[in-house]
């Protein structure tokens, strides 16, 4: 039905324009950007929404593209003319910006590179120079855009200093930090041993992204939020390892652990982060080296800088590769961590339960209670994201955050989607579970189990090793596909040990790498209705072989989130067999393995609830088999009635 | 069990090597390229399978790689050295290759050009070159091995002329030919449309590909066995249109159907095939033109004549994405072809049923019956592609024709797969069937009965317009996945009207287009036992609207192909209820579509076994829902006795 708001969205059509008050006011910024442009001669100026590591979860100082436009959604580019502002986002964020920018600004939904450039091309006259900060450009983005503008005589220019940063008096400093410790000497054999194996020869590995240098000496730092991550660099050789970060947040213990003090190859060089691009050059510049790196995660700065012949290039470096299969512990412990934060998930769900009805529950109390859940138990070092607490029509914003403004009050008259996770010393977890506690439409139990017959049919499907997760991807889709429906999103990302929660390159998109024992990805479907409802059901799932009929070297997944899915919203009449019998062995496993958890903590309330939750769904039977045993039934009668008679 | 047979393939680890009767002595052909070689500087010579458009079927004069090597796949690669000569080819022609060539050659089974690259690196000094014919490769391939080569310090060269013709004596020439004709205008019209909408404005467009001029000017020729295309490339521009042939070959009649006598831009200028290069060139040394190429099929010694800033490229030309979508009339027209080509395949299979037991017939007298039954349809222009009639464990290899060495007598205790085409005026077909005359073992029919749910799940899968193939294709192979088989080769490609049988850029390989109204691909999974059988199902096509209970805008799969699966291979047991029904729905259409025109043929004996193979299917159950019935009969069985006792 019609449900009556207020305008929450920004309308420039009206004079003066509507400006809801989530809208920021960026006439100033502009005015001062564009006057820097001037001097340097630039007709445009490209601000990504990235950092120079092109981290997904960026610092607070990193936001420049937040800083210009006002919108804060974690995925965009912002373009700036003299007279034009321009801001691609993806569906996901199209309702965010326009409530959070102002009429300065173009919103552009086409987020391909040669959508951005097609613009460049109408708004900057030829000969046109475009502005961008090379270290927030990957190779490849620098790439697709000179593809895209090569022959139209429009071109880019890297621009040293990044013009945001100079007129941005308040951007946030660099957190003080502790580095958490553990070994490294073996991972950094381990790499170079491929380096060794690789038939281009490279002499040195260049680490660019935030989570190889933190995974390879085993470091964790708080510089990014949610992200155990600490700004860095690494250039590993064969018989050196330089290790750039702030010297400042150095201390004597860390330099002992690293073997900072000595010059073998197992003896780490601490450089000052700020040059690492001069001591590339110089490294570069000798003679015989060549320099390996992964293009998806190393900037446009420090690619620049590696003459073509002395460059060795692969999608991504052998790093993150080996980071994406997890070893025996550290499987044993992600699996572990996930039973841990099943209980915190569990408590939330039935609290909600109860407190729901009473009315004075919403969307950002749910966030406060699962956040105390979570820190409760062992090892929590705080949630992996910005918890999705969304109910109604907000959950149909794939990735809403309440905040006091939009934060709706929960009610058994909507549905209610939390998609939330934790960091903990083990692992890192994340897991979306839809709700509702009360009289669902037909229309939301059919697309809530057609969404929950996607997350089986990918989890209980078997493949060869090997297999892209893209080729599969589909089945998540597919029961939602035969009525019509869709979602706009992926279906799933690789999740780290106690690192980010989108861990590439695992995952169900095109550029991420074949399946193998041993990945950890989500699986998440879901379904989407504007200004209604969503849908979202997400667990964590691990790589593992399985045996078959005939062949070797098959694999499945086994599914380490472990929290009931609502059995209101479920129509087993939908469901085949295989998915029927695939939910009820889940439900055993969350039994097998939550329920003594639950006990160790003493939550017998929380054990009850779990236990109601968890019981063996029935088959409904289709209709051809219900038609077939009538057969037999009317056979039945005829015949005890001939019998009798 | 074991199968005794002589030694068909080369042993080159025995002194003499062992060679079969069917490998090719290489030994003067090597000794005269490499004294080529010498003066030239090149340590290493590539030899590609494919002409200089790109073909995938080529005229035997271009048939270098198997001049060179003795091995004829349609698909392979080949490099010499001083010292070394070496084959790649995929795993469809391992063992064909292993039976054609002589010592001479290494066998490299991994056919991406990283890996033909690695093998050059290690066998090319640095500083080395390595010689190639430039029309031979597509830029995409010149890139590509260019990108690996980079920073080895080893580099391509092209060599102009051919090495391969200067030696080759006996080179086939080019084959008399009469061009057939229809109307062409509205189509340039069309083209130039989209060429006038791009944003990148172009001003010509370059054809390469043979089947994008035959398309463009409704022409057909027969330089290519098999596939109805001349030798021929087009520059369209927005007021001339240059048709490069051999003038020798036009006639009076095709000059005026051309209106190749006047000047406006729908008059036709023909030129000579020969003086492409410098027409190109003349074209381009004009100021403010720029070319439009597509990257897939225009060869490097063309590409290399555009500089890049009068350079404009996608994937395919507009040419090939244009004739993809086949119009109403293409596709009722290749609907009917399918119904004659059917006919022709149901008397193969009937005769077979019959002749089989008698003990007389071979692989190779299929094929003769096969091509005579489809002459006598109407419209008949030969068969599409050379018929693979395999009988047991030569049906392992996915792509063998038999020969008079090869050919088996077909008998009931071996499984038959025979995958054949037509060309008729309307249409081309392809379709497969794998048949038993006697009693096929369980494990024959498991795989039988899960190629055809792959064939199935594909064909009744809904998905948005817009899908690509790629990402769908894995529903082909899930049904094998799950008991630990899968095959070798691609599920489907493209399908002409009276053009290739492989007609790109349509299918389900990962650089085919995404799915749109009105293209037909084939399906066709399949399954091999080494020296033992061979499974493929194949049918084609069309993409069709298809109404949902929420959406707009989703397709769906109609089979155009229409010929009954062999019933004994079938365990209904393994089918889902969804796949059962799509196949008694298939059934029902064939006996409506191709009963009539059997009728019509007054084929009375092939109506009849039509009728007899496609009465409907009977689904056994599951077994849960037979669980279901007994406990409902126990309890209908309770309640009666309540009753009467």
């Amino acid at each position: 039905g019609a449900v009556a708001y207020e305008r929450t969205e920004r309308n420039c059509s009206l004079s003066p324009p509507y400006l809801p008050s989530t809208g920021v006011n960026t006439t100033l910024r502009l005015q001062d950007l564009r006057e820097q442009m001037l001097p340097l001669n630039i007709s445009a100026y490209i601000i990504p929404g990235t950092d120079a590591h092109l981290s997904e979860y960026i610092a607070p100082r990193d936001a420049r593209m937040a800083f210009m436009t006002g919108f804060t959604g974690s995925a965009g580019t912002a373009v700036v003319t003299q007279t034009k502002a321009a801001l691609w986002t993806d569906s996901r964020y199209w309702v965010q910006a326009e409530r959070q920018m102002d009429c300065n600004w173009e919103l552009e939904k086409d987020v391909s590179i040669s959508s951005v450039a097609e613009w460049l091309i109408s708004e900057v006259p030829p000969g046109g120079e475009i502005g961008f900060d090379s270290f927030l450009f990957s190779l490849k983005t620098q790439e697709d855009y000179s593809l895209n503008l090569d022959s139209s005589n429009r071109s880019l220019k890297s621009v040293p200093d990044n013009l945001v940063d100079h007129m941005w008096k308040e951007r946030p400093p660099i957190p003080p930090d502790n580095l958490s410790q553990r070994s490294w000497q073996m991972k950094v054999e381990h790499i170079r041993n491929q380096m060794r194996d690789n038939p281009y020869e490279p002499t040195a590995l260049l680490l660019s992204a935030l989570d190889e240098t933190a995974w390879l000496f085993n470091l964790r730092g708080n510089d990014i939020p949610y992200n155990p991550f600490f700004y860095s660099y690494t250039l590993l050789t064969m018989d050196e390892i330089w290790l750039f970060l702030h010297l400042d947040r150095v201390t004597e213990e860390l330099r002992v652990y690293l073997n900072a003090s000595c010059g073998g190859s197992l003896c780490v060089q601490l450089k000052s982060y700020d040059t690492v691009r001069d001591q590339l050059k110089k490294y570069v510049a000798q003679p015989g080296v060549k320099v390996w790196i992964g293009t998806e995660y190393t900037n446009y700065a420090l690619y620049e800088i590696i003459t073509p012949e002395k460059l060795m290039t692969s999608s991504y470096s052998p790093v993150l590769t080996t980071k994406a299969v997890k070893d025996e512990t550290e499987q044993r412990i992600l699996r572990d961590a996930h039973v841990r934060d099943a209980v915190a998930v569990i408590q939330l769900l039935m609290w909600l339960e109860k407190a729901v009805p009473e009315g004075k529950e919403t969307e950002l109390t749910a966030v406060q209670y699962v956040n105390k859940c979570r820190g409760k138990q062992k090892d929590s070092r705080g949630p992996s994201f910005e918890t999705i607490s969304a109910s109604g029509p907000n959950a149909a914003l794939a990735h809403y955050s309440p905040t006091e403004e939009t934060s709706r009050r929960l009610t058994a008259d909507e549905m209610y989607l939390v998609d939330s996770g934790g960091q903990y010393l083990d692992g890192t977890t994340d897991i979306t579970r839809t709700v509702h506690w009360g009289a669902p439409t037909a229309m939301q139990k059919e697309a809530f189990t057609r969404v929950l017959m996607g997350n089986i049919e990918i989890s209980r499907t078997i493949f060869p090793s090997g297999t892209r997760g893209v080729n599969m991807e589909m089945l998540g889709r597919r029961a939602l596909w035969e009525v019509g429906l869709n979602y706009g999103h992926g279906t799933g990302h690789g999740v780290g040990n106690y690192f980010g929660v989108h861990e590439w390159p695992v995952g169900f998109q095109s550029n991420n790498i074949p399946f193998r024992t041993g990945m950890f990805t989500s699986i998440e479907p879901g379904y989407y209705k504007e200004n209604d409802f969503g849908i979202r059901i997400e667990d964590v799932a691990v790589v593992v072989p399985v045996h078959t009929k005939y062949g070797h070297n098959y694999l499945t997944f086994d599914t380490v989130s472990l929290v009931p899915y609502d059995r209101k919203l479920i129509d087993t009449t939908l469901l085949s067999s295989e998915q029927l019998q695939w939910l009820n062995k889940y439900y055993e496993t969350i039994r097998r393995l939550v329920g003594p958890e639950l006990d160790k903590q003493g939550l017998q309330e929380e054990k009850d609830w779990m236990l109601k939750h968890t019981e063996s769904l029935v088959e409904s039977g289709s209709s051809v088999s219900l038609l077939t045993c009538l057969i037999i039934d009317v056979f039945t009668l005829l015949f005890l009635i001939w019998t009798f008679v």
